[in-house]
């Protein structure tokens, strides 16, 4: 990890890019799996199963039985675990619910505003090597507060047929409707247009391989929605010399560990305590289990040295990280200072670990810079709102010679007309 | 405007459809727009104003002078009612502001999350016959509200090189920060990237032609955010034997006068409710001024009766008007049970007029089915949320052991130590 002291200004949009995403070669075979599922729906879905996970499905949704089956074989600890994540995050998320009294503008003229749920939303959870059960919570629970008719889950397969016990329990307690075994990019499909067991959904939310990133914003561009663009995960860590290096590189290497398109950045006040953290974590790599994956994502990474606060604050916020922890002396008030960024964890106790499981918090987050615009997936990332206004006789009134001056300007005399008739009628 | 008697739900897709904007052949024509602003800056701004819109600019920027001397130039009446709709609009989305207080989830682990205006934001208003200084209105004034540094206005010029003094008008009253003098794709363009004078924004607003429409979708594809994805404009008219089909026939056409593309919809409980309004529609059509325009969009339009009011709800629900007016009996028990539509008038004297001007609710709404996920613009528009947390010693100790079993389980053994060596620590 290369050390930046004092980086001029000029650079920072260099210091700050991201390991790009190739996926511009993907469109083609891409397309060819959207149009496939479209056409020939369930079919297309269980010849992809053989193909991809390797396993001939006679049936694509998780039966009653293997779900209850699969939460009985959940161990007790972690069991408890997940259900202590789940209630933190139900209680975090039960904050964000809302809805708004009506407002009499002007005598007469009531208006208001209705959280209204979506409907269906489909929730991706990708198989491989990490079973993400985390991820069904972050995304089902707050789904079901928000108050959704139906959650659709889609997961790949193992080569027995078979989804991930953590997976099926994760999904029993946060209350998912349907379980269906299919990944990648098909998936996507089936979530956006609908087969003949997967019903079609409103909004489309998860993580996964360069295929289902490409197939998510592929579908977005048909007027599908997703929960957010996508790019790879990290973390920013900024570090004084009151931080213990071993948390900070126990912090980076959590990050770096995700996979080897991961970014971790570290902003220190002094070269010293850059050096002591990167000897800490030259150290720990060692034995982590991950440590290849680890290592190349290390070589996407920079610590970079301010001695100024205000130069790292500006930085930080140029960089826009998804994920940043603040180990330093006042790490409150600078936390207040933080225009961008998707989640922050503050101070020495507050690792990043502790967001992604069981804290409350969402660990669905804005990457690659996006956090400039983007907030991570709350539960309003659930609803939309509905505006409406009621007018009495003497709101049109009040309201209507200054819509009827206006509309004239705008030279739309439908819409003042629209007013006319209703005050002509109520002076008969 | 064809009548359909209780038509049978297998055709209620075919129904609903809308007309198709076709913009895949400007793909090439806006790319190579946004090439040229993106290399030459302000120079392209000219060279388009020169080319489009029949003027050389010295200055884009509309000057300090310009923007008083045009206030002045705007006469009382329209001047007060301008001020009336912000009034009314400024209270409306002062109400869409929250912040959340903290949440403790479990001992020593702190929770919260806090809104951030977004820094920069820009404002497309289109030129041509109408002046949408009502946009204006729409989008800079919840801009204030939620705080944003920057409102960053583009608009064409006329042939004069001047700009409408009601938008420049409702521009000083919302608190616009720049207004430059660029229309269509070049406009989104140069919000988008940035120009010598232009400065980028995070986030593009507003309505507009074929070409801006394509160009918002395209930056939007790389990464730049844009408020809703756009198309034509349309009403659904709900009306039963209870209402005055002159104001039902005037309320349809205030929306087909928008542009040849709209669409006004009608359901009715009766044959021969439908057929007053669309006699009164055709007497008032005869003395409309954009009676050309309305006619075209009139092609486009459906009546539909359904004798049930749980099928008309399901249509309308199916539907997800953009704007929806409920003229019936126990129209506010209804509007209970709208789901998807973009912003709802209830009662007789609730035109659509009254809020794309000046009731206090937004204009800028979900067309085209996207009511169904999308709410139309809010002060939350110009927001995004950061997550925080703050966990203490006592807090650490409380969740880590959750955190750990978690992490392991999804074989993410770094997240495990992150950890790990924080409860290793605590125990010294």
């Amino acid at each position: 990890m290369r050390i930046f002291t004092e980086p001029d200004r000029k650079i920072w949009q260099q210091l700050c890019s991201r390991p790009q995403l190739e996926l511009e070669f993907l469109e083609s075979t891409v397309r060819n799996i959207l149009l496939r599922v479209k056409k020939s729906g369930d079919a297309a879905l269980r010849e992809f199963a053989k193909q991809y996970d390797g396993i001939e499905l006679n049936t694509l949704e998780v039966s009653h039985e293997e779900r209850i089956h699969a939460a009985q074989s959940v161990g007790a600890a972690l069991a408890q675990a997940i259900q202590l994540a789940a209630s933190n995050i139900e209680k975090f998320h039960r904050t964000q619910l809302k809805q708004q009294s009506p407002i009499e503008t002007m005598p007469g003229v009531v208006c208001w505003r209705k959280a209204i749920p979506l409907r269906r939303v489909g929730i991706y959870i990708p198989g491989g090597t990490a079973p993400l059960f985390s991820t069904v919570l972050m995304l089902a629970i707050p789904a079901r507060i928000a108050g959704c008719d139906e959650v659709i889950l889609c997961t790949p397969p193992d080569k027995n047929g078979k989804v991930n016990p953590a997976i099926l329990y994760a999904a029993e307690l946060a209350g998912v409707s349907k379980i269906f075994k299919t990944g990648g990019a098909q998936a996507i499909a089936a979530l956006a247009y609908g087969t003949e067991t997967i019903p079609a959904t409103d909004k489309i939310f998860g993580p996964g391989n360069q295929y289902v990133t490409k197939a998510k914003e592929m579908v977005s561009r048909e007027g599908i929605s997703i929960d957010l663009p996508a790019g790879p995960s990290e973390v920013l860590v900024w570090a004084d010399d009151t931080a213990n290096p071993a948390f900070a590189a126990a912090d980076l290497l959590s990050q770096a560990e995700h996979g080897t398109d991961s970014q971790v950045m570290l902003v220190c006040n002094q070269n010293q305590t850059a050096e002591a953290i990167l000897s800490a974590l030259e150290k720990q790599l060692e034995t982590l289990p991950r440590k290849e994956i680890a290592e190349q994502a290390l070589m996407n990474s920079r610590a970079i040295i301010f001695s100024r606060d205000e130069d790292a604050l500006d930085f930080i916020n140029s960089y826009a990280p998804e994920h940043l922890i603040i180990n330093t002396r006042h790490a409150e008030s600078k936390a207040g200072r933080i225009r961008n960024a998707g989640s922050v964890f503050v101070g020495p106790y507050s690792p990043e670990a502790a967001g992604d499981y069981a804290s409350g918090t969402n660990h669905t987050l804005p990457t690659n810079g996006f956090a400039r615009t983007f907030g991570g997936v709350s539960t309003e990332s659930f609803i939309k709102y509905i505006t409406f206004q009621q007018i009495t006789r003497e709101g049109i009134q009040n309201l209507g010679p200054a819509v009827m001056e206006m509309a004239q300007a705008e030279h739309l005399e439908g819409h003042a007309r629209a007013i006319a008739i209703r005050l002509n009628d109520l002076q008969k």
